[in-house]
């Protein structure tokens, strides 16, 4: 364990997808990019970690990562892993660079990528895949993983420790059963806005036959538009399947409330950003709602871009969400998600992670694996998003079978991305983008 | 109006404040910096704003900038004015870089450098100052310069309009009171976390001496150093001045109240920032309590890092402030601090924006004057934060008067930096970084 890190390697790598129109939303159509870290060590394993972004200004969380890097460079996996928190804080907490966040946006994004590169890289020194390393640390080691500094009024660390306690208990037959089922999943591949009617037809037809009982679609158009392609899905899945709505923070509050409304008329299971990003209060007003409107069928759902521990501290206490949605990279790291793992579980809320753009199911896989394993300990309302775009670029990409993912099983995070991937994809200089 | 902005240059301007201990508090220490924006035009003046942030990093902002700068080149003053929330939105919701905030962080810090500089040309190019230009500004105008977007819950666009014509009757009166008076202020020159207790008296009795009333102090240390030199500043400036207090989100919701408990013996007149900028809910906690502990004497006062104005829009909505930090360059520009003052002028919260850093006092005189003259109409509670830090480089530098800001006159929003201290400053090839 006195394996040092060397030195911190920034790759800035696009892929052209916004021409096809995958990825299409309310809100966002780009090329699906990463800022891509690479840490180099002497002698040890290359830790691999990147953060998600969406094309154009990804040079920006490149340039945020190479600000932060000096907090990483020269430590030992020994020396983070005694004192985890006191090098989150490093980062997190830089007394410059704070000022450009806090805990929020692009430094927050990097610093995302380098604190899931340092876990990839304790989790290959230790030769499992993160979910098992994970799930198999002492509870003091995880406690000691987390920042409790702006929760503690949502989470101690006493209470902390007694849910991952509590989860050793019949910790070996969930093993045996995420073995033997892999990991239950839905589909968001079928609805982007970008599609036309056929194309949801053809691609929710295709996802059925595959096996796949949970399909998300995109809304935010035009509000006749968003149900006649909400009742073609429901026309193709029947009645017992789940179909998903996604605004993307497109609606105001009272919108919000007035096009769930009509909606309503679907049955959807949830329905993921139906406003801001921030608006923590209107989330709440639109959860109330929707509730009362679907007698509890229908629940908010959010997290891709909440910025941090402490909006989802206030989701949660404000009652504002019945799933949340937790980003691997867009929050500090797997520091960060322990944290937000554990409200969820202390506030019963289930944890359906964000998947999709690049490299994000590779992530999110492990958090629920993990989830499952040692702190929410149940599968109930637990879904891993799935897209199935890009997965030809990584080492150990996701596999998924009728519906659900298999457990990935090679020592890491399955974010080490391919050379010659990234070779060919890297901004502006690779062949892809000359 | 035919004016077009021809090119858009980026400075990286850093003063070395760090090493005097100028400026830190509970959570920063840095050197004062500037990501500074320039517009060319052809044959007008030239359009200057800029971001504050707090030395590294600076080149993080100023990356941004240049990947918005293409929605601001090439445009005329007229199609702006044309279509203000279209051109504010080309660079808030660009599909692809609103993934990095979304309006938030560097992201969201860079737009504020373009909307402000485009701001401080629109009022040359009228030829008044900021204030001016803005309270003579028609309703219609205005309202038109705000996007309404996830703040209807909050305010409409006819309550803006109605605040607005209301805002009309006896401006003339606050104008002639402006100009005779100025606008009252208060100083954060006394209390540094990185002042000796000493230098903390002498620096309070000098600022008395000068006329100040109205004195703010860090704390977040250990609390019984805040204690102890909070009494030093009350005892140096009587019971009837105001001592303000800034924690700079130092603090957990609980501890906040229990160290208000005991800082409530020297009569603070608000706590700011008590806990984390992003927490609504905890505010609103705080808020709570603090009012029982003083019986209303003290409030709650946060701002100056609140991403945007759904932020905003939910601590009035929560009463979680009775003061209102709005800052004139971590949020989108005039366009979405329009939106916040007249928010605040619904709730009845005052605004006392966040000033300081470099340039920023230079900013927010105009937001203020503005405020008393068209949209709170009050001086009750209000007051300009100063700092006497960096003013030299500014080719129109704020001047203070007993305690109270001298209206500017010059054309603009007193943004320009002189072209000597860009030369002199600039990193890091200026001759003060070599």
């Amino acid at each position: 364990m006195s394996v040092r890190i060397t030195g911190v390697d920034v790759h800035d790598v696009r892929f052209p997808t916004a021409a096809a129109g995958d990825g299409s939303d309310a809100i966002n159509r780009g090329d699906y990019s990463a800022t891509y870290v690479e840490l180099r060590t002497d002698g040890g394993p290359t830790g691999a970690g990147f953060t998600f972004t969406n094309g154009r200004g990804n040079e920006i969380t490149c340039a945020a990562v190479r600000a932060l890097a000096h907090h990483v460079r020269g430590r030992t996996v020994a020396e983070i892993e005694a004192d985890p928190v006191v090098f989150w804080r490093s980062l997190v907490a830089d007394v410059q660079l704070r000022w450009l966040g806090p805990e929020k946006g692009v430094i927050h994004m990097a610093t995302g990528a380098l604190v899931n590169a340092v876990w990839d890289l304790r989790a290959k020194l230790a030769g499992k895949p993160m979910w098992r390393y994970l799930a198999e640390l002492p509870t003091d080691e995880l406690v000691a993983n987390v920042d409790f500094h702006h929760i503690t009024d949502a989470l101690t660390p006493d209470e902390a420790a007694a849910i991952l306690d509590k989860g050793r208990d019949g910790l070996a037959d969930r093993l045996a059963e995420l073995e033997r089922d892999g990991l239950p999943s839905y589909t968001t591949s079928v609805g982007w806005l970008g599609y036309p009617d056929d194309k949801v037809r053809a691609l929710t037809r295709e996802a059925y036959a595959q096996g796949w009982r949970a399909m998300k679609m995109k809304v935010g158009g035009p509000p006749e538009d968003d149900l006649r392609r909400a009742r073609i899905i429901r026309a193709e899945i029947g009645p017992d399947a789940l179909l998903m709505m996604d605004a993307n923070q497109v609606w105001d509050v009272d919108e919000a409330i007035t096009n769930m409304t009509a909606l309503a008329e679907v049955d959807p299971y949830w329905i993921e950003e139906p406003t801001h990003a921030d608006d923590v209060l209107g989330h709440a007003r639109i959860a109330r709602a929707v509730t009362e409107l679907t007698g509890g069928r229908c629940r908010v759902a959010t997290g891709e871009v909440a910025a941090n521990r402490v909006i989802f501290k206030q989701l949660l206490q404000a009652e504002a969400i019945g799933v949340m949605q937790v980003d691997a990279c867009r929050v500090g790291g797997i520091n960060e998600v322990l944290a937000e793992l554990l409200m969820a579980a202390k506030f019963g809320v289930p944890v359906c992670p964000h998947a999709g753009g690049v490299g994000l199911c590779e992530y999110v896989q492990h958090l629920t694996a993990f989830d499952f394993l040692r702190v929410g300990t149940s599968l109930q309302g637990r879904m891993v998003e799935y897209v199935d775009h890009l997965h030809e670029h990584f080492v150990d990409p996701v596999r998924t079978h009728g519906g659900r993912y298999v457990l990935p099983t090679a020592p890491g995070y399955s974010t080490s991305m391919k050379p010659e991937s990234i070779a060919e994809f890297r901004f502006p200089d690779g062949p892809a983008w000359r």
